[in-house]
C-alpha cells in the first residue's frame, strides 16, 4: 500500500533550538506580580527557586533559544517522535477529515512532561543544584522529572496528591525506579503540610498543597531547588520541540492542520504542539485554528476568569496573570488528573483573551469513549488527559463529514493510559459519571480571591 | 554529537517477507506426533485447530513466506521498529562492547506478540473464522491477539491463568477494551477446567491448564478456531520481523552483531532475533553467537531433556520433539510469567541439539538488578522477561572489559514492565528471591512422562 502511518524524522533532522512565542505575541504577557509587594516580579526574586539559565528562559523575549547538546542527546533516547495518520480512525468515522496525531507517548515516563524534565535537570545541574522538590498530580510529572534528575544525578523529592498516592502506587514505584524519594501530600516534612493536615488529618491532598510543600522545602536550602510541570514561560518553551518537529514531518506531506487540538491543564502539551504554528500563522499568514481542550469539571478557559491570582494554595508563587478559577477551586475527582489545576500558564492566557487560540470543555464520558474508540481503531491506549483531545478531534471530523469538508485535523497524543487502566475499567463497569458546576459555584471559588480581577 | 542513538527504518524499507528457517536446517526437526497414535501428524489433523493457511506455513519448507499486505497495514502502526544503541549503559558498565536493542516495546500491547497475532488474526478471518481461544499467563500474548481480534472483527475468547487474572487486573482491563472477552482459568467452561476444580476449586491455574481449555472450547465448535503465542514454528516465523528490520539497520552502522540474545519463553522472541542472523551464518558465513536465556527455576534449555512432550497439561495437543522439563511441570511463582513454560518450540530445540544456538539460565535477582540498571540508564523499564535478556547482556559486556575486546551485542528488548510495576516495587521491599531447583526435582517431572526421551 502507499499511504504512510508513520512520519518519522532522523536524529540529525531533530530541531536544535526551542521557539519562544513571547517574541512574537501582538500583546505580551502582564507581568508576574510579587505576592507580598504587588509589584512587578524581579529575577532575582525567583532565585531562590530555579536556576538562573530557567528564569532568564522565564523572561527572555528572544524568539530561538539552543537546545544544548546535554539535553539533546538525552531528547534522542526516544526523539524526534512520530507523526502518524489516524487512517483507522477517519474510516470508522467516515469522514473526509485527515487525522493526524503526534506520538508524545514515547518518552520514558510515558508522556511529552519529559520534554521540559530534561532540560530543567540539566539547567539545576550545571548551576550545582543537589536537590530537586517538586509535585505530582496523575504522575505523569513527577515521573518524567524522576528520570531526569536520575540521569543527571540530582536528588529529587516529590510531593505526591495522597489521592493518587494511594490510587496509583505503579507511578510510584516508577518515581523509585528512577531514584525518586515520593511522600504523599499533605506531609508532615513541611508547615504547609503540617497546616493542612491539622485541620484535616485525613485531607486527601490537592495539586495546590503540594505545589506550596515543594516551593516552601525548596525555599529553604540554598542547595535545593524547586520545578514545575506545566504554566511558567520556560515549561511552555521546553515543550515547543513537539511542533518544531510536526512541522518538519507535515513538510514530507501534501498536508498542513487546518485545526491543532491539545487537552489543557496547565497548558504545556497545548503549548508545545501548538506555539510553532501559531509562528507560521503569524510570520507566513498560515490561517490554522487552535483548540485547547479542558474538562467541564475543571473550566478555567471556558468559565474561569482572567486575573492575578496564584498557583498554588497557600499563596506563596507570585501572582500570575491567568485564567483561573481560583487558587482554592476543587475540582471533581475526575480521571483526568492532570487536567485538574484551578490556572493557565500566563501566556496561553494573554493568547485566548487575545482569541488567538480557542478552547472547549468536555464531560468526562465523552472522553472515555473517545478513548476506547481510538484504542480500537489505532492501537495505543491514551491518557484519560489525552482522551480529551481525541473527542474534540472527533467532533471536528464528524463536523467535517457535516459539511462535506477535508480538513486537515493535528492532535496531541500526550501520553498513553497504561497506568490509568483503573479507570477504564471503571468506565467499562459504568461507574464513571459527568460532573456539572453552577455558575454560583465558579463565582464563588473565583470571589475568594483578595486580587484585582482584570475584566 | 555524531552519535547515533536509534537507527529508523521508514515504512518502505519494512520486510514484506518472513524468513523460515525450516528451508536452512542443517537437520529437519522431528515430525510432531498424534498423541493418539503416536504416527507423524498430517496437516488435516490439525484443521480443527488452525486456518490451513497456518498448517502450511507451519511445515512449509519455503525460504522465504509473503507478508500479505493487510498484515503489513497493521504492522505500520508501530514497526518498523527501532534498533537503539545503549551508549548510557555502556558508559555505565565501562565495557568496550557496543551494545544494541531493537525495541519491540512499542507494539500497542508493549510487546513482540503483536507481531504474530495480527497474521493469526488475519487468516483466520480470512478463513471465515469468527470466533478465537487462546490462553494468557503474564498477559502479553493474550492482550496483543486481543489487539488483533479486534482489528479483523474476530471474538476473542482469553482463559487468563487466575493468578495472573487476580494479580494483573490491569492487563484483563487491557483485553477488555480490545473487546475481548476473558475468563480466569481453571475455568467452568470446559471439561478440562471442570475437571481441575474438582480435585482443586482454589486451584490458581497454569499456562498448560489454559491450554487445555482453550483447545478444548475450539475443538468443540466449527467457527472457533485456536491461538498460541509461542512454540508453533508458524509463530516462530512471524517473528523474524524482527531480525530482518535489525538486519537492514545494522546495515546503515558499521557494526555487526557479535552476539546475539534474547530471553526464552516458548522462544518467539529469541527465534525473532536469531534467526535471520542464523541464516547469514549460514548463508554468508557469519560468526554470530546465538543465546537464549532462561530462567533458573524453569531451566527446560539448560537442564531439561530432549524428548516427545505434550504442550499442554491434560495433553491435547500433538507431542512435539523438544526440551522439556515434563508437560507437568509446575515452576516457582517467578515474575517473569512469560518464562514459565515447560518446553521449548522444536525448532529452536532442533538448534540447541545441534548446538547452533546456546543458552544459560540466570537467576531472579540479578533479573531485576539488570532490569533497574537498564531502565536508569536507557529510560524504558523493561518487563520482568526482557530483564533476562539484559543479565546476559551485562554478564556479556563485562566479559568483553575484562577480555578487552570490542565486541556488539545485541539483545531483543521484548517488551517494557508497565504493566509489571508490583514486581519492581516487591524487588525495591527486599521481598523477591532466588529459587533453586534440585536435579531430583527435574528429573521427577520428566519421568512422569511416559513419552520417549530422545536422549
Amino acid at each position: 500500500m502507499k499511504k504512510t502511518m508513520r512520519i518519522l524524522l532522523s536524529e540529525n533532522e531533530m530541531p536544535m533550538k526551542w521557539y519562544n512565542i513571547q517574541a512574537d505575541m501582538p500583546n505580551k504577557m502582564l507581568p508576574p506580580l510579587h505576592p507580598g509587594t504587588k509589584q512587578p516580579i524581579e529575577p532575582d526574586d525567583l532565585s531562590p527557586l530555579f536556576p538562573m539559565e530557567l528564569i532568564k528562559q522565564e523572561v527572555s523575549q528572544e524568539r530561538w533559544i539552543d537546545i544544548p547538546e546535554e539535553v539533546a542527546d538525552v531528547y534522542k533516547l526516544f526523539r524526534p517522535s512520530p507523526l502518524h495518520r489516524a487512517y483507522q480512525l477517519e474510516k470508522l468515522l467516515d469522514t473526509p477529515a485527515k487525522i493526524y496525531y503526534k506520538n508524545e507517548s514515547v518518552s520514558p515516563s510515558g508522556s511529552h512532561k519529559t520534554n521540559t524534565a530534561i532540560p530543567q535537570a540539566f539547567y539545576n545541574k550545571k548551576e550545582g543544584v543537589k536537590r530537586i522538590t517538586t509535585e505530582t498530580g496523575a504522575g505523569q510529572w513527577g515521573s518524567a522529572l524522576s528520570f531526569a534528575t536520575n540521569h543527571f544525578g540530582i536528588d529529587l523529592k516529590v510531593f505526591m496528591v495522597r489521592v493518587s498516592f494511594n490510587q496509583k502506587p505503579y507511578r510510584k514505584i516508577m518515581m523509585n525506579t528512577w531514584n525518586a524519594d515520593v511522600v504523599a501530600s499533605p506531609s508532615n516534612s513541611t508547615e504547609s503540610g503540617r497546616g493542612v493536615l491539622a485541620v484535616d488529618p485525613d485531607s486527601s491532598g490537592s495539586l495546590g498543597i503540594a505545589i506550596s510543600e515543594a516551593i516552601e522545602m525548596a525555599a529553604q536550602d540554598d542547595n535545593t531547588k524547586y520545578s514545575l510541570g506545566s504554566v511558567l514561560n520556560h515549561v511552555l518553551m521546553h515543550q515547543t520541540i513537539i511542533g518544531l518537529e510536526t512541522i518538519k514531518q507535515f513538510e514530507k506531506t501534501d498536508d498542513y492542520p487546518d485545526i491543532v487540538i491539545a487537552s489543557f491543564g496547565g497548558g504545556s502539551n497545548f503549548a508545545g504542539i501548538s506555539f510553532p504554528f501559531i509562528h507560521k500563522n503569524i510570520s507566513e499568514g498560515k490561517k490554522t485554528r487552535f483548540i485547547a481542550v479542558e474538562p467541564v469539571s475543571c473550566p478555567k478557559l471556558t468559565r474561569g476568569k482572567f486575573m492575578y491570582d496564584f498557583g498554588d494554595n497557600v499563596g506563596l508563587t507570585p501572582l500570575l496573570p491567568m485564567f483561573s478559577l481560583g487558587h482554592n477551586f476543587v475540582p471533581a475527582s475526575i480521571h483526568a488528573g492532570g487536567l485538574r489545576y484551578h490556572g493557565a500558564g500566563a501566556i496561553v492566557s494573554q493568547l485566548l483573551k487575545d482569541k488567538i487560540i480557542e478552547a472547549n470543555a468536555v464531560e468526562q464520558l465523552e472522553c472515555f469513549e473517545a478513548g476506547v474508540l481510538f484504542a480500537r481503531c489505532e492501537g495505543i491506549i491514551p491518557a484519560p488527559e489525552t482522551c480529551h483531545a481525541i473527542a474534540q478531534v472527533i467532533r471536528e471530523a464528524k463536523k467535517a463529514k457535516v459539511e462535506g469538508v477535508e480538513k486537515t485535523i493535528l492532535f496531541n497524543f500526550s501520553g498513553h493510559g497504561y497506568f490509568d487502566m483503573a479507570s477504564y475499567g471503571q468506565y467499562f463497569n459504568g461507574e464513571l459519571s459527568n460532573y456539572s458546576i453552577s455558575d454560583d459555584e465558579i463565582m464563588k471559588s473565583i470571589s475568594k480571591q483578595e486580587e484585582v480581577v482584570l475584566f
